[in-house]
């Protein structure tokens, strides 16, 4: 076989050791708080059948999704060319779906679903669960987005408690108060938005309106514009700008740490808009289950959560709360971390009526935060503790044992396989960042002793067998 | 949209939360171990192109990489109706090249090695990594065979010593003493298997020598006369033969703890065969080492390794020591562990002589061996500790700060959410296995307690708050 220069697919990433030990801090550490709430894990295929996840993530998602090609001889099934030319011409689409019948999952929400109807005799509601697996789209490379990366999520179904919302909101904020990272916790209400629609009076518009609204943050007063080149009136232009100006002002008042009396002005606005009224309600009760929670504490213990009415989120199946965080320091703009309620997810594939609320953190943005903001502790380098450094067969001989009791008291060690120079193999505990070398030669076998040194300080000391696990430990 | 019956591929699994649990026992327990032994973790994309892979597994193995459809119109590729149909003309293999540029990992070790060579800048060798991830094979699925399950790899590369091989056999022992499973540890060596090819005059046809050699243990005698229906001499299958029963001699020698002198006994039979004198010598300082290394151990204490001349493997990459680990308890036959020595893993994508070893714990085989012979530790189901069990509004409210205290001690707790019936709220303890619940209600309010009950023996006593996080830690 000719030899190839190797490369990976555009998009897709290797993770080096250094990498994965600091992913996997960030993972440890979504995951522990998870479970200190309740969460379970579980898992599903990388691969699941087309039919589970076109359609449900938008024309445009379901362009992104990685197909997989059928594993028998797909090609077989076509009787002759002219019916591989029919199902060409019958559309891209068509084609595909005659060999490809499985795709890689997009997201972690729509195979949650999926299991949840599959297994629904199993499962005790409400389900709170949580699964941390990476998931595949076609989307073009860029700087921080990749065709493969992870999704942490978590999701409670099948109760419809605020109480679940207010936990959320707590599993976020103990995230990062663990990473170190300042966030901002934006929370919205879609019943907030269904009700601005209505109180301008363009319910039938509700997605046209949101839209704008949350371009609001972006381009600011030029949304009125836009508006009115999509056809809305004047009157309803200048019901919403009211609004608006009324939103900021409710911003401001958080910010102030006023937020309850920010939110009986919000509902005194939507006296009349009785959803509207609801969203505000259920924001207000988030809050108040905090403020019970955190009742005494220092304001810096408690999330800092803030409603942000132009807080809109893409997705269509959310229908109460929405969440969005964004870390304070740092130059990422984008949100780390993302979710809210939905009615019926599970509707689709048959089973009605089961509301739930779910986040996903962001590993790869959070993992970019913490790089550039140098957040990870000391500990999250090391790997072996101790290094032998031997100069002879009879050296190595020597060490077996003596590793082995090392080992044994649970501190990871090794030994220098190859009967190297001495530098290189100094050289090597140095890549590896670790930090003591336990250097044998013939004397410190004929004294029964090995040369310690410590790495860091330089220092280097006799040791025997008997106090070298203390000396390290 | 229609309501959908959902499923999941063939040969795909769900993992529930048990399940879960239970597999990340396993996935902690082999990755301690790694990591003892200074091993460093490394990731790789599902996705690999499809040329690291194609042609690296045999003719069968290519046909069992999942294929990746391009994502942009793979069709536009094609000028008109004639060029599809003259690229399907070409083969099979040929279109799908055309219309498929990306596969799913078939293993870790092929990836692994495509890794080294493109990072060889910034390894330091010997490196030692570890690598669990799940690989897929378009297999018939089957009883204990899926498409899609997880490899648990340890490979050093870049060390010629001997000393790498028994660090692996030690780590194998290690993992499933951790995990209570006895084994038995085969060992062999390709260069045993070369010296046995020319000991009977058939160095040329060393892989049809080898592939009865591994069929001894199965068919026994048969494998002579199929060696002479494919046309071997009388002279070569007697010789084989007389090979074989040595084979069988030097077997119960180990049985009887007397591996050494049966290695003797081989090493005079290779007198004049030198590739088989080496394999039989590499075999015998292993076992040196070990004894150096278990010295005045209880012989329980020890590596279950035994020497098993008719070990092959199939693949064709192994070129010194072969691995293979069978449980001795339960019903499960084939191997959970194997691994090997190869000398020229990254020849192929331009970096020659870089020898390694390595091996590969199967985690689903050693999961349903765990399951049947029930080996998981009591700890490993238990998820949250304590549940809150309220009445009211009001209940809910005052258990929120408490829950929030014993989360802060880091135990798990949860506060069921809605306001149901207690019946509905203690099962959902039971179904959970949550071991301790507190029961709040008016009475217990205005005494500032919880009634703590223990779900195990049923007793139940009322606990001030102050003194909760004592009594259930």
């Amino acid at each position: 076989m000719a030899t190839q220069k190797p490369s990976i697919p555009k998009g897709t990433r290797d993770f080096s050791p250094q990498e994965m030990v600091r992913r996997n801090y960030i993972f440890d550490t979504i995951r522990s708080v998870y479970k200190k709430y309740g969460y379970l894990p579980i898992e599903t295929p990388a691969m699941e059948n087309t039919e589970t996840l076109m359609g449900k993530y938008g024309e445009e998602g379901d362009r992104l999704i990685f197909r997989i090609l059928n594993s028998a001889n797909y090609l077989s099934d076509f009787k002759n060319d002219e019916e591989i030319i029919a199902a060409k011409n019958a559309g891209f689409g068509a084609f595909t779906n005659k060999i490809s019948e499985k795709a890689l999952r997009y997201d972690l929400t729509v195979p949650f679903a999926r299991y949840v109807v599959m297994n629904q005799n199993e499962i005790t509601f409400p389900f709170k669960r949580y699964q941390i697996q990476p998931v595949w789209r076609a989307d073009r490379p860029q700087k921080g987005r990749y065709r493969e990366f992870y999704q942490c999520d978590a999701d409670v179904i099948g109760s419809n408690s605020l109480l679940n919302e207010v936990e959320l909101v707590q599993i976020i904020d103990e995230v990062f108060a663990v990473l170190k990272v300042s966030v901002e916790i934006k929370i919205n209400n879609r019943k907030i938005l269904a009700g601005i629609a209505e109180y301008v009076n363009e319910k039938d518009r509700f997605m046209d309106i949101v839209i704008a609204i949350d371009k609001y943050e972006k381009i600011g007063d030029k949304i009125y514009s836009e508006l009115k080149e999509k056809g809305f009136s004047d009157e309803v232009v200048s019901k919403l700008q009211k609004f608006m100006s009324l939103a900021v002002e409710v911003q401001e008042l958080y910010k102030e740490g006023k937020g309850k009396s920010a939110l009986i002005k919000l509902m005194d606005v939507f006296e009349s808009v009785p959803i509207g009224k609801k969203g505000v309600e259920e924001i207000y009760q988030i809050f108040s289950y905090l403020s019970q929670i955190y009742i005494d504490k220092d304001p810096k213990e408690i999330p800092n959560l803030i409603l942000d009415m132009s807080l809109a989120r893409g997705l269509n199946y959310y229908t109460g709360a929405i969440f969005e965080v964004k870390a304070l320091a740092g130059s990422l703009k984008s949100s780390i971390c993302g979710g809210g309620r939905y009615d019926d997810l599970t509707g689709i594939f048959g089973l009605p009526n089961l509301s739930g609320v779910g986040i996903s953190f962001g590993a790869d943005r959070i993992y970019d935060v913490l790089n550039e903001l140098n957040l990870y502790p000391e500990e999250v380098s090391a790997s072996t503790k101790l290094l032998f450094v031997t100069f002879s067969e009879a050296d190595q001989e020597y060490c077996l044992s003596i590793l082995q009791q090392v080992r044994k008291a649970g501190i990871a060690a090794e030994l220098y396989p190859d009967a190297v120079k001495m530098q290189k193999q100094m050289k090597y505990a140095d890549a590896k960042g670790i930090p003591f070398v336990a250097i044998v030669g013939e004397n410190e076998r004929k004294e029964n002793v090995v040369m310690l040194k410590n790495m860091k300080t330089g220092e280097q000391e006799k040791v025997a067998i008997t106090g070298l696990i203390e000396k390290i430990a």
